[in-house]
């Protein structure tokens, strides 16, 4: 009927309803044909507000319908990768939230799934579409600052979550963590080969209880012969802050973070200026449209998508090794973890 | 059929488009139920593109639309006084580019047509709705910085425009500053009594040879007893500079340029950031959907609009006057204009 | 006994004790063989203090003393020209404090006998010798920003001296914007030629009945075609308020606050960095070294002064046009004056 | 014959000078009797130009005369622990230089002697007495950011000492970073429990051939509950990188590198602001003349001084665990080293 590239979302959480609303407003080459949700009522007035018919509890009606190219996975963690092996099966194209899956072998099983189909596949590290850390990827790659030596990410919440999502978060290092480490791998364009963590529980008892920790320093070695860190808060007074620097041999880059306006208050008080955009969703918004886009792009001219397979299951890996190192209180190599 | 507010677009230049491809994009309870422009048959492509059914020559038919509830003028400046008075005649609510005249006479009888018929409203001055110009005037207005005592604009071009434009658009003051104007109008809450312009051809002869000039000083006195200056050059060889600074008796506040980034880069060189975005429609990007949507909801909760009638005449005094200071070199009351 | 440039000092209150104090700190060359105040009891403690032998009541005393090579002139600015004519006359070197005086005839008596008697003269227009002001002349000089436009210079006080002295200060266009007036000099390396001055009372209404001004925007034509404008309040409450830009036809260069750390806070209220150093004492404490060294040395290599017999004329000149201009709110050309 | 406070210098190498000018040019109340080095025909002219009467080849002469009240110990590193024994023993007040010793032993055999003698001790970690970090302190002790939960130190040199020099260094760990370990002590007001070394050669091979290394992050755990880390590099392109950040539960402060001027140069190129000041004497010129003023007034006003013999004891500790968990690649304590 018309040419317009054809997908199904698989659950209308709050990311999958991100992706749904972010592909309407600034989309037009495609068509939202389906969406799947086990809680079809809670979600049918506001599928049918941005113009999505079909609105469907069980998501094999999306995996089945042979009119859809692309399936985008928004159900829970647990999920992930049984409905990229149907989805994968069934010839779709696959852009998946991260993390793919608690567990390395259904990881890799998901990935063997989609290598044998031939499908497109892309994990949702939406934050190497930021605007920030996309141009520090290009001033490291163009060699603007030498060989990459050390890199650093300071990567702190406004507030932790809901001490319910905690306790099945998988924890920090696979939660909140995984983005950065996805980040330093993005951005030394190198592999993580060691991690050494120094973490604790500062921010909130009850974290600790659930054996978790709320405050971290993970140290790293990179195949490249870099060093680096990263540090995480799961509270920081002052708002969301997502500031990264990569220093070389001829110099350094460094980004801070964004703010609403550029506006000073100057006072007896002393000269203010405006805390962080709040939270991940302001902070990153731009980048879930760009990743979506560069997903479309990849199925339409049939190239490959910048977030691969391997790039969903290396920071998994790294971080179980800085859990285990946290755990054993050593450095602990990936591919002990492999 | 539906409950969108339905609207007509005259004029299909580049902000025509611009205001017509924000609508589609953000507006999902707004219709542009036609647009018209004399070149119909270079932009129906575009039109259909995104979904305008009615295309017309004659910008007549848009206003005898007895369905279309508000209308966009973007056609030129010397159309805008006759169709504000057709269009308020026809019972249409108006959103107007700015100016809206060179000539006073004729903005006092379109405004005039404009009461008559008591239709809402609105020049399309977008800097207002600007992020960072929007939180100044909230700090100046919550009193932060107490009584205003001086206000300062710096405002300049990244290049002149075509010099066949530079002849036809009344000048810079009426062209350029006059955002400028309407900028220090906004941010005091107060109106400009008395303009002495202090200006010169630095930037390119062939925009003397047309009488005009091209970087200015203009010293302002305000109705609540504060000062202020505004500077222009129509060339800046950094970028598009755009900030204010508003002092008080308890404070100032100042905004700075916008960026693509917040990188840095540092290298034996220096410390390098990034210049500012590169004109108007990268730095007052948001501002032009902000103000329609502004419009659209006065009409939609019949509300006063936020940028009145005499909003859109008052810079246009004061250019005038700022014009006449230049010739004569002395300071020039608004009154002496009107 | 040594081969120590001999010194003596006029005037020992706040600048002739700062200027004492300097010299003995930081020059090893350089001897103060006497300083001369009509308070010889108030000082007197202060001055065997830091090892100066002789204490004069009467400054004549200097002026005879044969062994002296260079007299600094920190008297009362109504006893400037009378002590530079008497000591040029006794072939003294002379640094004098601003402004030379506030009567032009004055004035001209005293540079015309230090040129008579081919003595070095340097006026104490310190800002000149700021880091950051010299840094922005050797960039506006190196051609780094080619022609110069505009130039923006902001100077505000912290807070307004005592109004007996405003009484006696000969209007804050003498008394303030005269350093303002010596910088736009300095940095465009060109001449004022005419001043439209927009001024008012907003701080103190006190100042307002002796007559003068407290808030002012001086708008300025140069000699090499820039045009500039200086921004001038008593109360700025934020603190000492010391910035200049100047933009040209390649770029621009501007300078902003010292601080006295780089320390910025961040907690829930926002992102909180210094205000400026306190006032002219500390902000510009190092210039008082430099210039007196500059001094020194053009003494004893028998160079050029930096800032010359001229240097000190012109900025009154613009002073008086200011104020010229503000009573009869009209521009001035400084030719009007001399 | 005055009521100066004498003092005697051992070691008139870079920072022994240094010392000498900061006292003559800075402090009327100090005298510095006498002034020891072995190589005494290199420095004596240079010691007369500054007042220095005697000049001893053996630093004896000052420590047996009765009127010196105190002793500069500037000499190299493994003579200090014997003289500040023998100062010690003759009732000497001591200023020494950083490190103590390379042995653990010899420092406390040192510190004992003092602490019998009870003469005032203080160890030359100027960084302290550096502005921007004093008010980091200050900030921190008034609980303006809270709990301290992570710190933040990157120390980075403009370039390499020469191969000579870091050969006889000590290695990285108690030359260069040693100054970082009393940073964070300093900052936190807590102990360092355990390290873990993240290093490597990437700067200089001939760095790595000598057994040290270039290029490093050290995770920190704290006696408060605290994590922190330190990153150093020998080059930075882009000169001396002195930057600390102190995150805690209310909120964190940061300082930034000094810089020489504010001036920021605006060009098609980009926004260039200046380069840190070139070297520790530049960046922390101030911090060695307030050193030396606390230790004189400590001796003055009978107070503590206020970097103690511990204070010098425990980074040289801390750098030996460092270099520990370097060479074994594990997490070290402290307490394995003492």
């Amino acid at each position: 009927m018309n040419n317009k590239l054809k997908i199904g979302i698989i659950g209308a959480g709050r990311i999958g309803k991100l992706h749904a609303e972010n592909i309407v407003n600034n989309f037009r080459d495609i068509e939202i044909k389906a969406i799947a949700d086990i809680y079809t009522d809670k979600i049918e007035d506001w599928a049918k507000s941005i113009g999505i018919k079909n609105i469907y509890k069980d998501y094999h009606e999306i995996i089945n319908d042979e009119e859809i190219d692309a399936i985008l996975i928004c159900s829970s963690t647990n999920t992930h990768s049984m409905i990229i092996i149907e989805a994968a099966n069934a010839g779709k194209n696959i852009f998946c939230e991260k993390p793919i899956d608690f567990h390395i072998n259904k990881i890799k099983e998901a990935l063997k799934a989609v290598e044998e189909a031939g499908v497109k596949f892309q994990i949702g590290f939406n934050r190497r579409f930021d605007h920030n850390f996309k141009k520090v990827r290009q001033l490291v790659k163009s060699g603007k600052i030498g060989d990459c030596h050390i890199i650093k990410v300071t990567s702190r919440d406004p507030q932790p979550p809901p001490i319910e999502y905690v306790k099945v978060s998988g924890g920090i290092f696979v939660d909140m963590t995984i983005h950065d480490f996805d980040m330093v791998r993005y951005l030394t364009g190198s592999d993580v080969e060691e991690v050494y963590t120094n973490a604790t529980v500062l921010v909130d008892p009850l974290i600790g209880e659930t054996g978790d920790v709320d405050t971290a320093i993970i140290s790293l070695k990179f195949k490249n012969g870099a060093i680096g860190v990263i540090d995480n808060s799961r509270r920081a007074a002052y708002g969301y802050d997502q500031r990264v620097e990569v220093f070389g041999s001829l110099g350094a880059v460094t980004v801070n973070n964004d703010t609403d306006t550029t506006a000073i208050l100057h006072t007896k008080e002393g000269i203010v200026s405006e805390k962080p955009k709040y939270f991940f969703l302001e902070r990153y918004k731009d980048s879930f449209i760009s990743e979506l886009r560069e997903f479309f792009d990849a199925i339409i001219n049939d190239t490959d998508t910048p977030v691969t397979g391997m790039d969903g299951l290396k920071p998994v890996l790294i971080g179980m090794a800085a859990k285990k190192s946290y755990e054993e209180n050593r450095p602990v190599r990936i591919e002990e973890i492999e």
